[in-house]
Formats: structure tokens, C-alpha cells, sequence
């Protein structure tokens, strides 16, 4: 096992890139400013989701405009010239910030949280993508929205984007005019949709935790139904299948960020669906790219499409690990 | 308005078919014994969906075999030779039987209700399988399961079903060997997954509620995101279009048990997409006997293709408000 990590470690310097010559960019998932450096040190490049909670959890109160700019400009520096994700605000039900009151929800994932929040306090919601705008002047600073159910909420927050655009410029302060917008896939309404919301934004970003948890309706930190929640599900299979399928058509770029993407054993299984990026842990990047580089992306897609045509999870599970037993035997050493 | 009331309750005995001779079943939803009565008074032809969760909620303790086999047997009589589709028990979260005890759930509506906890109490399901079993020596008997996520609930199901055949067999006890099995849609998987369940079933009972809910992430109950509950998002018109194809293509039929079912509005759309029986409170059937009564069913598929090329909630609504100020302008004024 120490032989198989070192040579994992390697890879660092690597391009994420299959046997056939089919680059799968690998990116990171952070939550606070202090992991940015060691998204390099794992070999990803750049960040495919930054979480901006942590700036307004925990404190005493909201952060201003100023010290999010500051944390933004940050962690697009760090990583330059690789892009930088950042999402907006996915607070709500039991995280809430400083000064922040709401109503006890009955299903809090199914209540008012993210976009949804952001949309009904918009003083709140336009510090932020101010903040954004201004750390957009480093050019590979991108922008998406989490948990957009219909493409009226795309329309509204992209609405309040330009609003800041405008007083921005007035101001005399700097910001990328065409800075990437995205939007995360992670309710089954914007995956079915896909195609509505495609001319508002520039990217997707499959959130495949929640699309999971909403399209079967399971909670996974439910006990009694976490068996349940399958990755790969046919749903879910198909669901991503469509996703990519409407991005690509509309000439948009597809990343997945949930844990799926983490997963070794399903990643051949993305990439032969077509999801243009993966974005997870900066722990996991080494694995992840001794995939890719042991795959052939003819092969991935020759899985993918066999998957499309199972019929149980369990199929498409024994698909996955046929694959990986095959190409990169060590992961299953790693993962038993 | 006393004109209008008086009008339809003239059509009590009118066949619920389109003004081009297209038969649209309507049948009621029960909650309760007492309400058998007014099934027919009030126009409609059985049940579509016979709720059994008053059965095992208020009592002291679990309502036996013979309990519930007598109050099925008394709503297959009451209706007979119309349709009665019991739904297995509809249990979990807030609403639970007697003695039973479950852990608090952070969210009810993602956790262990419906068929999730039928199948981990076999002995609580089947003695209500067996009970429905002995009601189905009455051939208007069906059955069917809610809230299924996945193709191996239902298979799970089926085989406890069988087992309980086997049973009865074995006892002398008579049944119906051939009772239609069917499936409520209400979950986003499903309905996804639709052309995989079919071979396991009859028929499908499209819960336009839950499935709303889960599509969206929308707990309705919820004030702060109740304004984004809609049964007219193009998810839902896709969704519903996508399940009664399957159904159709694999020798199934498909009814509606959910609100959208009662509202007037809604009704051609439901029927143009193909929708073979309209389950609804009882209360709201001649409301919408009249509205099928006033329709061209050329004209209903006419306004679901218009609504399935559409791109947001609101222009569909304005499609089918449309239809109804044209035919039926009187239904607007009701319910004004
Ligand atoms: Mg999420
Ligand atoms: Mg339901």
C-alpha cells in the first residue's frame, strides 16, 4: 500500500489525461481559505467549487463586501491562471448566519435555502456578487448558483448581476464583463429543464449529492433509508446522461462535483458519459488521475453505454467495478 | 352561480367523455368509510385512490386482518362493478399507528414513510396484503404501492404478495389470482424509471403532489418557498408526458390521483398528454365532467403539444386558461 501511495504521489505533476489522449480536468472542492495550497500539492488544478459559507458562519456578524472580495481575490491568486468556481451562498435551514432568524422547517432541504435565500434577501445577495465582480478582475474567476429549480431564479439572480455590473462600473471599479456564469444541476426540475435554463449561463456543475437525494427523495443522513441512496441508480445515470448531453448541444461544459466524482470506481463511468470536469477533495485528486491515466476514453464510453442500457444499480455497480479491477486493480487494494 | 351549481349536478349521470366521444374515467379519492356514499352522488364511477391510513391512525391499536379486509370488502361493494384502487399504507413521519415508535427525522418527507416502511415491517404489510387479497374475490379490487424510488420495491412487494397468495391458497381462503397491480408515480426516480417498473405492474397513479414536491425540492407546506410549488413547470409537463408514454407503449394505463386532477384548468392538458382516468375529491367531479363534457379531445392534444414546446410555468398556464375561458368560461367564474 505505501508503494501504491508514493506512486499515486507522482502523478502530482501529471496531466489528468486517459491512454487516448482525452483530458479530464481535475479540480478541488474547498470550504475555507486554508486548504487552497494544498490543491496543488494533490495534483488538481484550480477549483471547480469554492463554498463560500464559511465566511459568514461562525462569525459575529455578516461579512462585508470588503472582507469577501479579500477572500475571493485570495483564492483566485492561489490558483491562477486555473479557474476558480466560486458559488454562491448555499445557506439556509441549519446553517444561518450571524443575525440571521427564520421559521423551524419541517424538510429543510426542501425549503428555503440557497438561491432561494439569496433571491429573498437581495442585500445580502448582492454584497456577495459585488464582492465576486470585484475578484473577477483576475480572469479565471467563474461564478455559479446552487440549487436553482426553474429558470426564472437564473433569470432573477442574473438580473441583480448585471444591477451590480452597472453601479459597479459606475464606481469606477473594476470587474470582468464576461466573467463565466454557471449554475449548479443538483434539483431534478433544473436537470429536466436543462435545456430552458442552457442560454442563460455558460457551465454546469452536477451536484450529484443533493440531485441524488431529491430525485429517489431519500436523505442519506437518514439511517433508516440511506440504503437507498444509489449513485447509480438508472435515474441518475440517465439524469447525468441528459445534462451533458443538452450542455454539450448548447456548447456548454459540464463539471461534477458531488461525491461521485470522488468516487474511483464511477469516474470511468462520467467520463465516458461525457462530464467535461471533475471537482472533489484535493485528497482524492491523486486517485482520480491514476484513473484517468490508466483509461482509455474509448473504453469509458463503451462502459457508459452499456450502463445506459442496465437496468438496476447493481448492474451498473458491476459494471464500474469490472472496469476498475481491470485497469487499475490497486484502487480496489486501496478501498478494501 | 346557483345556475351553474344546478347545471352540473344535472350531468351526475352523464358519461364523463369529450364533446369528439373520447372517454376520460373520473373516480374519487377517499380518505374515509363515510364517503363511499357520495361517490356516485356526486358523478363519479369508483375510486381511484381508497387512502387506508384511517385505519391505523387514532385507534388504540393495529387494526387486524379482518378489520381491514371488512372495510375493503365495504368499498369494493359499495362501488361495485366501478374500479377500486386501494393504496397500500401511506404511513411514516408525522403520521404513525399506534405503538409505533421511529426516530425523529431531520427531514419526514426524504425519510422512512409509504412503501420504504411497509417493506421493513413485512408483518405489518402483509397482513394488509392479505386483507386486500381477500377483498379481491370482488374483481373491482386493485392495488398499488406509493412512493416507490426504485424497481426492487416493487419486486419486494410483488414477492410478499405472492407469498401471501400462496397463504391463503393454502388455507382455503379465496382471492383474485389476477388483482391489477399498480404504482403510484410520485417520487422523480419513478417516473424516470418508468419503462424499467412497467413489466411489474398494471397500471400507474400519477401523485401529482409529492411528485411536484420532489421534482422541485419544494416542501408546499413551506411559506417561504411555496410560491415556487408548480404543477405547471415544464419538469412536471415532461415528466407527466414521459410516464404515459411509457405506460402506453408498454400496455398500461396511467391515471392522475393528484390535485392537478381536481383543477379545472389543468384538466385538458392532463388528458391531451394522454392521461387515462382523473382520480379527485369527489366534490370536484362535476366540475370536471363538465369541463371534459365541453372539450374536443383533438383539441386537448393540441394544447399538450403547444404546453410541451413551451418554456416556462406561466406560459402554460396562460395555454390552458385560454382553453377553459373558451369552453368552459363558466368554470372561471366559479372559481373566481
Ligand atoms: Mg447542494
Ligand atoms: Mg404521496
Amino acid at each position: 500500500q505505501e508503494q501504491i501511495l508514493l506512486e499515486l504521489d507522482r502523478l502530482r505533476d501529471k496531466p489528468p489525461e486517459t491512454k487516448d489522449g482525452y483530458l479530464v480536468p481535475i479540480t478541488a472542492n474547498i470550504e475555507l481559505l486554508e486548504e487552497l495550497d494544498a490543491v496543488g500539492a494533490r495534483g488538481a488544478k484550480g477549483i471547480g467549487l469554492f463554498r463560500t459559507e464559511f465566511l459568514f458562519l461562525g462569525a459575529g456578524s455578516l461579512p462585508d463586501e470588503d472582507a469577501q472580495a479579500e477572500a475571493y481575490i485570495r483564492a483566485a491568486e492561489s490558483q491562477y491562471p486555473s479557474p476558480v468556481v466560486i458559488r454562491t451562498l448555499d445557506l439556509g435551514a441549519d446553517k444561518l448566519p450571524a443575525g440571521f432568524e427564520m421559521p423551524d422547517e419541517l424538510n429543510p432541504f426542501l425549503g428555503d435555502r440557497a438561491i432561494r435565500l439569496c433571491l429573498s434577501h437581495p442585500d445580502l445577495f448582492k454584497t456577495q456578487l459585488r464582492a465576486i465582480l470585484r475578484a473577477s478582475v483576475h480572469d479565471n474567476v467563474k461564478m455559479m448558483y446552487p440549487m436553482v429549480s426553474c429558470v426564472q431564479e437564473v433569470m432573477d439572480a442574473n438580473t441583480l448581476l448585471r444591477q451590480c455590473m452597472m453601479e459597479l462600473s459606475q464606481e469606477g471599479v473594476a470587474f470582468n464583463q464576461d466573467m463565466q456564469i454557471g449554475t449548479m444541476i443538483e434539483v431534478p426540475s433544473a436537470a429536466l429543464i436543462a435545456d430552458i435554463i442552457a442560454p442563460h449561463v455558460s457551465f454546469f456543475s452536477i451536484g450529484t449529492n443533493d440531485l441524488i437525494q431529491y430525485t429517489m427523495a431519500v436523505d442519506r443522513g437518514n439511517e433508516n433509508v440511506a440504503h437507498l441512496y444509489k449513485p447509480t441508480h438508472m435515474a441518475i445515470i440517465r439524469l447525468i446522461d441528459h445534462i451533458v448531453k443538452v450542455s454539450h448541444k448548447h456548447g456548454l461544459w459540464t463539471c461534477v462535483c458531488g461525491q461521485m466524482a470522488a468516487n474511483p470506481q464511477l469516474v470511468p463511468l462520467l467520463i465516458g458519459l461525457g462530464v467535461d470536469e471533475l471537482s472533489m477533495s484535493p485528497s482524492q485528486a491523486p486517485l482520480i488521475k491514476d484513473v484517468i491515466r490508466k483509461l482509455y476514453y474509448s473504453a469509458a464510453v463503451e462502459l457508459a453505454q452499456k450502463a445506459l442500457v442496465s437496468s438496476s444499480a447493481e448492474r451498473v455497480d458491476q459494471l464500474c467495478h469490472d472496469m476498475i479491477a481491470q485497469i487499475a486493480p490497486e484502487v480496489l487494494e486501496l478501498s478494501e
